[in-house]
């Protein structure tokens, strides 16, 4: 059984095994959770452009060395990305086709790994501070939603910028902006802070993904770039395949978050 | 004549030839400028506390080593305090009772002097990265208020923080809050973003210091602690005798900017 005791390589051993297949949440404490996109190599090329182009929604934390390569070793020991998630999305065309548990069947001797960060570290910072996360306190997914800022196109792709949100304090936004600062492999700081309607964004109680939150009197919305923003994009590229995590079931890597500081 | 190129030597030397007796905003770019307080030493311990409690409205840079010390070696070479700036105020019991360029006729052994850094140092910052400060655009004075956030008290000092507010949209008051971050010695980042009745403000259109500035649609208000704050605290303590730097004729240091920044 797992437990939140079990550490990196004990998580990816459970997901092999098929003895996790639900979300990562909460596991692991203080080691980075990826997001995860494979595509065939005639896509990576144009696909790691996107993410340089668009480091904020996609900060690229690893990449596989070679195509076909089932390790990446700068990010999990003995790591095979065909098993060591709990659970895998396959698209055609941009269209999701599939969800199971392991890709092996699936597996092409031409697809490169990318590894992107993740919120869940910025959020463990930010809860070490002592402040508050409100989708955290009310046990839900963060709200997520689509903007008016476009992302940097890059070949076939490109689409909006999707953030989350979290609402604070002035006080504690601002010390939220110090941490995330720290932290660009794992989205930065926010993007934007305040009228929603300035990105965009028509209702904050109508997230386009994850559920809505509470906001309290005297707290503004806070908006961070969102790693939902590269799905977004090889969805509308329509990519011939890709690979990616199921939402929550991230890669548990052995990086520890504190060597994603930059100071 | 005294210009722009002047370095903080030759800045200091008209000074103390009284050729240049008015405010030194612009003048040897790249150099700190500081704030001057000058208390008796039965006041100063207290006040040190006072600085140490309160960080970001009184942020000590240094201090003079013996009383009566004329000379501050790490901030200014051949530094004579009683002549080197522009313009002095003189206060009794809390009380302003002379502006002169002079000070050595009232100068006493058991002075010490402090020297808490200015905003002049992070607006550099700012400005040097693109962004816009609305008072330098409009050729004012920066806008100050008292606020309802009470200073930590050390004996005799207490008040209110005074803060200073600059506009500016969402994404440029991130990179404000991460550049300021950098400059904890010259108030560091700002204390507050957007609604100014949260803080004890009734009417940004009326500042308690400076000058009212523009607000354009899309922009927020930014506030950061303000070096005014000890200067109220020293007069609503109504200490027997201090001394201070008229406003905006501050201190010329041979301290690069630069040397403050954390990283």
């Amino acid at each position: 059984m797992l437990t939140k005791q079990a550490n990196p390589a004990e998580i990816r051993q459970h997901c092999r095994l098929q003895t996790h297949t639900g979300n990562t949440s909460g596991l692991a404490a203080g080691f980075v959770q990826a997001n995860v996109v494979i595509l065939p190599k005639a896509d990576a090329a144009e696909f790691l452009q996107f993410c340089q182009l668009n480091p904020k929604p996609c900060p690229l934390i690893a990449m596989s060395g070679q195509p076909g390569d089932i390790g990446i070793a700068s990010a999990a020991v003995e790591l095979d990305i065909r098993t060591d998630l709990p659970s895998y999305r396959i698209f055609h065309q941009g269209e999701l086709v599939a969800e199971q548990t392991d890709i092996r069947e699936v597996w092409r001797d031409d697809l490169v790994t990318f590894l992107l960060g993740c919120s869940f570290s910025f959020e463990e910072a930010l809860l070490a501070d002592g402040l508050e996360i409100r989708n955290i306190t009310e046990q839900v997914n963060v709200p997520m939603y689509r903007t008016s800022i476009r992302c940097q196109p890059a070949g076939k792709f490109s689409g909006p910028m999707v953030v989350s949100m979290r609402p604070m304090k002035p006080a504690d936004a601002i010390r939220a902006i110090q941490i995330c600062s720290r932290f660009p492999q794992v989205h930065g700081a926010p993007v934007h802070f305040g009228d929603p309607a300035a990105i965009g964004i028509a209702d904050l109680s109508q997230p386009d993904f994850g559920d809505a939150v509470s906001i309290k009197p005297g707290e503004v919305p806070v908006f961070w770039a969102c790693g939902v923003t590269p799905q977004l994009a090889i969805a509308e590229a329509k990519a011939e395949f890709c690979i990616t995590h199921t939402p929550g079931c991230m890669l548990v890597t052995d990086i520890p978050n504190s060597k994603l500081a930059l100071f």
